[in-house]
């Protein structure tokens, strides 16, 4: 009954529903002094405003950031910082059938069984719009993560079958594409591949990639807090994600040992991995390479093709969802795994600095 | 620094190293009024119990549960319930350059630049006994939710390459082999493939599956606290795991909307769906349907093969590690992804009460 | 560095500082299907608004509530509710000195110290404009007590020397004086010692208490998570509370076992105590008895006389603090208490449904 | 359902009942390399032994403190530490009436009816014996807190109707009478009113106090989790505390804001503060002076006395409580005071580590 909470000391609180008065998150915990401003934030939400392609819905939205409190003269206080956006187009409709209708693949149902009713206008909480607070509040964790030489890079790995092998990344491309593929003749490919859909008023999943370099050794605690446990629960908790792997993920599980372990080597009088099979945890802990988390989108369930559903009246129906929807989410939310990701650092870069009595000593003898 | 406490409600904490005194948990949040005594628990520890077949570590441990607390009369009084397992085999011996070289694959090296130093001694709270707590506390949680009418069932989905597919699974055949695979025939593969890898000082992976029925409608808090987030986060934080999936997972990714979305029907006067390809869960909510949840394991890295590797004093070494290891952890891992299954479900399951005002006070008013 | 959310089930964020944009607190956990409007909070929030007697601060604020999430239909939907109060009175001035200087018994020196600077204009975050957020989210609960049959009754015991005795309270009288004692007469003698020592430019302190009836027997979680250790946690948190009471509270020390324990009884079939020296809790859970609760606050720290103090260059200086400040802030904290007492009840109340499994079940079979 | 944890960083969980067979503690999140052996742990709960003078049960109890985990080579590790202390003294007795009867004064009756049924032998969770757990943990909090130049000293302020006045205390008194008090003459005076008491099988109460000094400035985590109200809700954790205060307490509300004022000072370079009626806080955080919070007892509820309550099924009934129950238990709570004291400012010391930008770079970046 209170899940709109993430993190421990960098904290996060979201709220609001698609169609209501506004979007916001809470942001507890942030460092004070850090330098931040509406524009800051602003250049995380642009990247998954909507209407940027033909594969992202109409909906007009501004997206506009309004940081309430929390900073002062450019600076984060160490106080709460609330951050808000106002919804634009709450257009007036009929919502007609599909107020009382459960759209499959939808949260529709689990959320009218669970609370008793629901607030049906754009799917409420559970529509995309949701992750507007998540990325407000990861523009403030990166944010902080580029004050720790931490930088982080996301991208669409794969849309429905058109996949970017590892040794074919080109990041630089990634801004070049608009579905923030790291080759653009894939995504090309993969953009033939949604035209298609599109004429079948059918939709497609995909997969969404983060690297993060620059992390210190450690972050991450053992044994249920770990650094890939928590990454995991991140990315699960965005909507339409079914999977979470790090580094070789599944296909971990088909080599063998002399294969899959990382050989520790000595470079520059630092220790290195030879190779990074691990995607940069060990015990759950970041072992100083680069970290590599992956989420699997399910295809947008809104699709305008006739399905067979119920009602809340328990009599079966046929559906057509029309209006507003991306064929594919996955471009959008490649922004939302990355502020995942950074939320979920941020929170254990700080719970870090505890670990060690010599560097709590440290911290309070200093001046 | 305090990362051993999993749950809100249904609460445990998990203590203990491979070569200390013991090893333990402390469940808090078990509602008053479960029957328990310590066979039920050392039913479940069975199941993880080394020495039960030539695939798992010969150390000789009886893994003896005993209640300390919690437990009044044969019943649960709502009190934190400790569970005590005292570690029979700690061999004294020289770990020699064991204590000072990292292992690949292994926490030695995250542990080491975390905490200042390690205990070296079979991995310290790295090793697999960790797990001791977790399937503890799980069979408490189990037991719950055999009162709830809730029922798991967790098994070995792959071994290396060697997989069962879904359509091949015959359940009462997974205790029937040393591998618990649901198919007797792809054990015995799977068992030749281990040979194979035992001779040549190798190890592999493989997948564990787990099936949950009875659930209720609506369990997981969105948007954080979602089923298949909390899932995935219980999952990942097992040693080993590097990826989590919720019911078509991954290859959901390379679906379209029309072959994923679930159809809803009406049978018997209920709402079910038609297929399940999203694994029981809607919007991060319990639907009603199977829960399936997978995770995959890497493979144990412990192997006799001789690896490259660095010292604590930055020098590069080889290493060949021998004494008591499983070519592959999954068979005994089955029941800790069980485990940790249920304590989340269990925890979940006790937080969604409060999400209706109507049943809140129906709980208050009946008497 | 996020001690900004209080409750576990019913929780509420809070953020906002005296002279930034707006105030505002994030309600999460609030079950669904409780009425719920603008209306609501705001006869909350007029009780501590300022401007109403010659003892509260002149600045002009309408302090205005604005829900923005979490309500559909009139009713609260289970997902987070936002509410919001812009803050109008943001007077654009000269802050001279005041913003180097550390105020004697304000928080100007501990934020200095911890944060590395600090917002300074009005207190920033240790305004009392701070407690908004508390008494919107407290109307909020207020509301979801109510509708369990639990009433909450907060008045002011003591200003200054003048004490309203237990025998003498009138609560009727309540909100027929500005000072919200339950004696009139009492009232106008606290309203003597205020002009006395607004004309000697000195402010003075007192006592809040807080009485709630109709609790179930029960709620607090042992052994940290007590009733009364959360009311006390949550009363403590208000700026200028110095002490928390239960029942007879200090006094209890100089009492003797054979008067200080409540004998139990039985009337009209119901187990009841005679007397409630313990002030509605036993073994730190409500006993079905009023629960009494009490803070005492030190005097407004803001006095117009001169005061000796330091700058932030460590250099001695006198300082004199004109401006809007209340003489005594107990009246207007009247309301703050109630909203802490009825959030920590609110979530105690949630928390305590998953007590026992016969209760558990019950929820989950029942439909 | 699962309030037997405390802290957030510094976190401990306590488990057992009075008549189990143990009683024990997990510390997770203390900081690796601090030195610990069972003699630092015995040391505390030697404090709160029973049977040391007249005033205290003759149940004999060893109390001896077993380390399970979490310390190598005598130090901590990072992970938890699992302290454990056997019950001795579980003599096998009929508690007849004492199993259905409700004791006033007791938590009888409210276990009862939270859990649905209680263990009553000797109180089980509610019995004094809880608060082994506590000081257990305690004792490692309080190392920590020596490390880093912070000292605790608790004592007996008044017993019943005896106080100490603040300026009659002699610290190395405090350990040469068996009250704790810091004065020989007021502690006579005490027995005096023990005895008496005793000889009217009856009880009394009393009042704790812990002073701290070497606080660094700034812990603590406004608005909810300030050090003052953090504290207020770990001493009204234990049992049988009615009220707590921070500095002058309850008098604070009669004073005037010229008096209660602490005006700032500069010595040596260092702001300090003149007088110290805050108590050490201001706004929630240490203010580098001595923290002073006080704990007020009621009065044992164990009387042999006869005493009027109800049983189980409701019939009213006559009860005496004979054997071993303590006249007072002020003396042995000091110690009870002083571990709940240290594991509040354990807990804010670590969590304060992350609230400026420039101190987490700088721990981040020197090596």
């Amino acid at each position: 009954m209170s899940g709109s909470t993430f993190g421990k000391l960098f904290r996060v609180t979201t709220w609001g529903e698609s169609h209501g008065a506004a979007i916001g998150a809470v942001v507890d915990g942030c460092p004070a002094g850090l330098s931040l401003c509406e524009a800051d934030i602003q250049e995380y939400l642009n990247r998954r405003k909507p209407g940027q392609s033909r594969y992202t819905t109409k909906r007009q939205e501004t997206d506009q950031a309004e940081i309430l409190s929390g900073v002062f003269e450019g600076k984060t206080t160490g106080t709460p910082i609330s951050i808000i956006v106002r919804n634009q187009d709450q257009r007036s409709r009929d919502y007609g059938n599909i107020a009382y209708t459960y759209r499959p693949g939808h949260a529709d149902y689990t959320f009218t069984q669970k609370y008793g009713f629901r607030d049906y206008r754009g799917g409420g909480r559970s529509s995309g719009r949701e992750t507007i607070g998540r990325v407000a509040a990861g523009a403030v964790a990166s944010l902080l993560l580029k004050e720790m030489g931490i930088s982080l890079t996301a991208y669409t790995k794969s849309v429905g079958p058109v996949t970017v092998p590892s040794d074919a990344y080109h990041f630089d491309e990634i801004t070049e594409n608009t579905l923030y593929m790291p080759n653009n003749q894939a995504a090309k490919e993969a953009a033939g591949h949604l035209d298609l859909l599109m004429k079948n008023q059918d939709s497609c999943g995909g997969t969404v990639e983060c690297m993060v370099d620059g992390l210190p050794v450690g972050l991450g605690e053992p044994v249920f807090d770990k650094l890939d446990a928590s990454l995991a629960k991140a990315l699960m908790s965005i909507g339409a994600v079914k999977a979470v792997e790090i580094g070789d993920g599944i296909s971990a599980a088909a080599s063998s040992g002399s294969r899959n372990n990382d050989a520790f080597a000595v470079r520059d009088d630092r220790i290195i991995k030879e190779t990074n099979h691990s995607g940069g945890t060990l015990g759950g802990m970041s072992d100083g390479s680069t970290l590599l988390v992956r989420a699997s989108f399910k295809p947008t369930p809104s699709i305008s093709q006739i399905q067979h559903t119920v009602t809340e009246e328990k009599e079966e129906t046929e559906l057509s969802i029309h209006g507003r929807h991306d064929p594919i989410i996955v471009p959008r939310a490649v922004v939302v795994v990355e502020a995942m990701t950074a939320l979920t650092i941020a929170d254990l870069l700080l719970e870090n600095m505890s670990s060690r009595l010599d560097k709590v000593k440290a911290y309070y003898t200093e001046d």
